[in-house]
């Protein structure tokens, strides 16, 4: 039976234990890597030996958090998640894991472990850290505000997005007096692009197309169009976004070939809902961000969406 | 004789003065129009009469604020300047004002009024505008909010830049609980583009080309490639730091024609400093943002500004 517990009783938890892996999702974006070695800094701070674990390799853009971390040999005796919806985001290698505590955000939250520190309000799981650190007093080194920083900074676009409170913006204020390297940080999550990305983004904006009187912008990139560019995976990130932005488009759609199929994300402004448009591809997400699987040659793909998508704005395909 | 003049001395003056005309900047941004009316909308709400000029029209993306300001007709007895840090920048229709009090946050403030706020630690001029409010006990509304909000966001890039402080970022967190639509706001002025803009944008990267092993991007606009985009001044906003954001890039430079030669923005990172180097072609600017005017043709503009950055950098030309 699961049992949603307080920040206080999650403190006292904290204090018992004692040898601790810290997993992080798998495909790690800034907030869950923010929380598990944030996380991890302050159980050091306490005595406590603890290791970060993920499925995925971190990307090297998070080198400035991962590289810092201390490095502690054990036998583990006790498992946390950090920033985990659900156990299908384990990923494949630590899919078996047993976790003892899940420290999450997400409304969705599906239980998966005993005990759970659940704060649905928190627009990024690393607000929970910050919390906790206030809980168990430890004062927060530079190196424990760069981490939970860049959590708090990326799940919110750096400040931008609606999930942003003004609790967020205070912990702002207090990482930054704690010495986070902020400018630094949103320099390298939001500023800095590879030439590959930068080759990507051209091609992106080359090969988009309108539908639908301009309320539909379309990309398509085939396997030969991302070879050209050198791009990987890591590159895409952030590219679905750019479709929402222009004047006029409800919904962007990017397509991109993969595994003998089609895989696409849908991102919508105010008229669509891209988790109903998704589910009848049989996909799934968010409201204004979802995406679904077509296994289908590139053409069929691109009309299927097309016709969907006339049949959601009551336009003719 | 200019006097620097306090918080406290301002509002003193604010409580004495009526008939008020607000000049913002020429060229108006987010942080003078915000100022501009906001400071208007406390005004109001003292009971005087006050009415923003500025010699340029203020842009569309502004409406949100322009439309819901107050209107009065009155004879002007005080004039205020907001977010000016020179004389020349009241614009050619206004260079004869003979401003009263200037509220400004520029370090390099060139004093043209009797009293001046100056405030150079607030990232926004919007931030001494807040502060206002405050010394004034106004209880801010969510239109003032709104006002505020955007100077403060748009000078920061949205708390993103390296001048935003802790005091930025909890103002952020009163103006959102005051009611600042900050959602809508970020997204008109940092995730929307028109398709102008867009089809400037793909022009800019078809065209980018890059020296000196990468440390330097060049893009060259010319009148017929900017009237085949339909792109408008207010489209160029944003275009010179899109060449900044490229790893491994120090020095973006952005060539357009204008008037006979070309306008030359740059903007650089780490190593080079682009007012120095922007002086020696007979113009200025900050550190990391600079520009200059070349009375040449476009093969020479490009190669007398690739063999300047070749001395800077100690490169061959």
């Amino acid at each position: 039976m699961e049992n949603y517990i307080t920040l206080s009783q999650t403190a006292t938890l904290l204090k018992e234990w004692d040898n601790i892996l810290i997993i992080s999702h798998k495909s790690p974006d800034g907030d869950t890597v923010g929380s598990a070695y944030g996380l991890s800094a302050i159980l050091d701070k306490m005595g406590k030996k603890s290791k970060v674990i993920c499925s995925d390799p971190i990307p090297k853009r998070y080198n400035y958090i991962t590289e810092r971390a201390a490095v502690h040999e054990f036998e583990p005796q006790h498992i946390i998640s950090v920033d985990i919806a659900d156990a299908g985001l384990f990923g494949a290698s630590l899919s078996d894991v047993k976790v003892d505590l899940a420290i999450d955000h997400h409304i969705s939250h599906r239980a998966f472990a005993p005990q759970i520190l659940l704060d649905a309000g928190s627009a990024a799981n690393c607000e929970i850290i910050y919390n906790l650190a206030v809980e168990l007093k430890i004062e927060l080194t530079p190196y424990m505000a760069d981490c939970i920083y860049t959590g708090v900074s990326t799940d919110t676009g750096c400040f931008k997005y609606g999930n942003t409170t003004p609790t967020t913006m205070r912990i702002g204020a207090k990482l930054i007096e704690a010495g986070a390297n902020f400018i630094q940080i949103n320099k390298d999550m939001f500023d800095t692009k590879s030439r590959e990305r930068l080759s990507l983004e051209r091609m992106a904006l080359d090969s988009m197309k309108f539908y639908f009187g301009g309320k539909v912008a379309f990309i398509c990139f085939t396997d030969e169009m991302i070879k050209s560019t050198g791009a990987s995976d890591s590159d895409f990130e952030g590219i679905s976004p750019i479709t929402r932005q222009i004047e006029g488009v409800d919904a962007g759609v990017v397509l991109r070939e993969k595994e003998g199929g089609f895989k696409m994300s849908m991102r919508t402004n105010y008229i669509l809902d891209a988790s109903e448009v998704c589910a009848t591809l049989g996909g799934g997400g968010h409201k204004r961000a979802a995406g679904a699987f077509l296994n289908l040659p590139m053409q069929e793909s691109i009309e299927k969406v097309l016709e969907t998508l006339a049949k959601f704005l009551g336009e003719e395909a």
